[in-house]
């Protein structure tokens, strides 16, 4: 194979940075550009407003910025280019297949052109429920417990900024990037809620892009799932709490040994030692831990379980990069 | 009325020294008497076991210690006295009310001689379920983001000097408390997890409480309720996530009067400026906050909210306080 391009556009963000970090693991012979815009001179960054020649060498163009961006770069893809975007931009299109590798890789077979990354809260949540769809999923609720990083590099910074402070004994300054202070507090997802008579009414926008892109990742248009978006006191990674009503009675045994098999998927659930899946080991790889798999006590038909999960890796840089090395093989 | 005594017992651990805080303002002529077992001369504070003298003056003691002395104390009751015990050790028994006065304080016209206090996370959920108990519980499925100082000072004290050591880029010292580093980190309960073939299999106990007392509280043998409790890095107040399957379909506006109109609730449902129940508001006061109302987009009779409350105040020493304030009045 022809040494091949990538460009990473929004390369000093923190899914940038990270897909620049683990741009070797996934394609190690390729070339890369990378771009950002508004961006002061960088060593090795190019202003992507600038730099028309190199994006038209680029292979694949990786968009870890906007989706404002998003709609630029696709309007503009030469021919032979492909789009790998991590906005939000295209992914409900019904044009742009959503891929999660694990859930739905297939899609990547007939080499479209644009592929949307999902959002990082349902792409942890649909390689898990992956699992266990062979049995039918009746109804999903999930809780969500949310890092700060998931905001970003200045939604990460606020929250060290405040434990800083209260260690030190100093005010806590006002927040800017959440609506309160997240340090020793829990916070509903930063995101607009939706109006009354608007779809998805009392839903923020987090909640209402994990109820439509989990049912675009896992084929099911008219899933049964809702869900709830919190904020914790946590650097990085997410975790979820959820309760899953299957078609089929299943026993525990069989869902332990469906989230054993599936790919992309690590058990954590310990019983005598209360080792769960938690930030502190999900973060900086890209497995999603599953764990607290259990019965429902008075539905034959329920269980529940949580997971934890990279929200910058698995849930967006590294599930891009998987989408790229797919394509490639 | 005769000014009557009130003895605290486990006077010196956060719950005890919250009843001693909040006293004057449930019962404010009664005389006190300060107990603690195992304790090293302690101004004002009566050694348990050497005090049979003062223990006997008692009107009303308030057990704040474990369960084993609950029991204690049950046996030596004397025909004039009453336990208010927030232990776990009568909480299932068949002859002991389990009380949140807003919920089912009607069993205190009885006047009963041993009232148990229930776990805080049921106390905090039974007091907003109670609101729109009059539709019908169908279902419900909670998720907790849970406070160190549930587990004690130590528990508090611990996640204070993991912070500290962070901060300090000093190496976290290993955990006594909890299983693993709480700080930057989100836990399953630090409980014990039921085993195979036992009632509530892969439930930890914390989980069962909330479900049995949930139960208890709410007059409802059977109700189908479900429960994942985990730890997050927050010193003090309890949050859950809760969705309700109701037997009646009910409007978004009567669940929001229901709400407002309930006993103990303060609703805090602000969807233009993300304003929802959090910790750093609910702590340091009685109120249960409920918000995040809303309807779920599928099911016509099911709704989410989720809810804050300072789980030492209203989960545990103030709801033992307006007990003795009814027995009283």
């Amino acid at each position: 194979m022809a040494t091949k391009t990538v460009g990473i556009v929004g390369a000093t963000g923190l899914v940038g940075l990270e897909m620049r970090k683990l741009l070797a693991d996934y394609v190690p012979q390729a070339k890369v550009f990378l771009f950002a815009s508004k961006e002061r001179p960088t060593e090795g960054i190019l202003d992507l407003a600038q730099s028309a020649a190199q994006v038209s060498q680029c292979d694949v163009l990786l968009n870890a910025a906007s989706s404002e961006l998003a709609l630029e770069l696709r309007q503009k893809l030469l021919p032979h280019q492909i789009l790998i975007d991590n906005s939000s931009g295209f992914r409900l299109d019904p044009e742009v297949p959503l891929v999660v590798p694990e859930v739905n890789g297939e899609l990547l077979r007939s080499q479209p052109r644009v592929i949307a990354n999902p959002n990082c809260t349902a792409i942890l949540l649909t390689v898990a429920l992956k699992a266990v769809q062979q049995w039918g999923l009746g109804r999903v609720i999930v809780s969500t417990y949310q890092a700060a990083s998931g905001a970003g590099i200045k939604g990460l910074e606020e929250l060290e900024s405040q434990a800083k402070a209260v260690a030190q004994g100093e005010k806590v300054p006002a927040p800017q990037v959440f609506p309160f202070q997240l340090f020793n507090n829990v916070l509903s997802h930063n995101t607009a809620i939706h109006p009354e008579g608007e779809e998805g009414a009392g839903y923020n926008d987090e909640e209402w892009k994990v109820v439509q892109e989990s049912r675009k990742i896992l084929g099911e248009k008219s899933l049964n799932i809702s869900a709830t978006c919190i904020r914790v006191p946590v650097k990085r990674a997410h975790t979820e709490s959820v309760t899953v009503d299957l078609v089929k009675e299943v026993s525990l045994k069989d869902l332990r040994a469906a989230f054993a098999q599936a790919p992309g998927v690590k058990v954590v659930d310990d019983w005598t030692r209360n080792h769960f899946p938690m930030p502190l080991e999900s973060q900086n790889q890209d497995l999603v831990l599953v764990g607290r798999i259990r019965k429902d006590p008075n539905l034959a038909k329920t269980f529940h379980f949580m997971l934890s999960g990279d929200q910058i890796r698995k849930g967006a840089a590294a599930n891009a990069l998987q989408i790229l090395k797919a394509l490639w093989n």
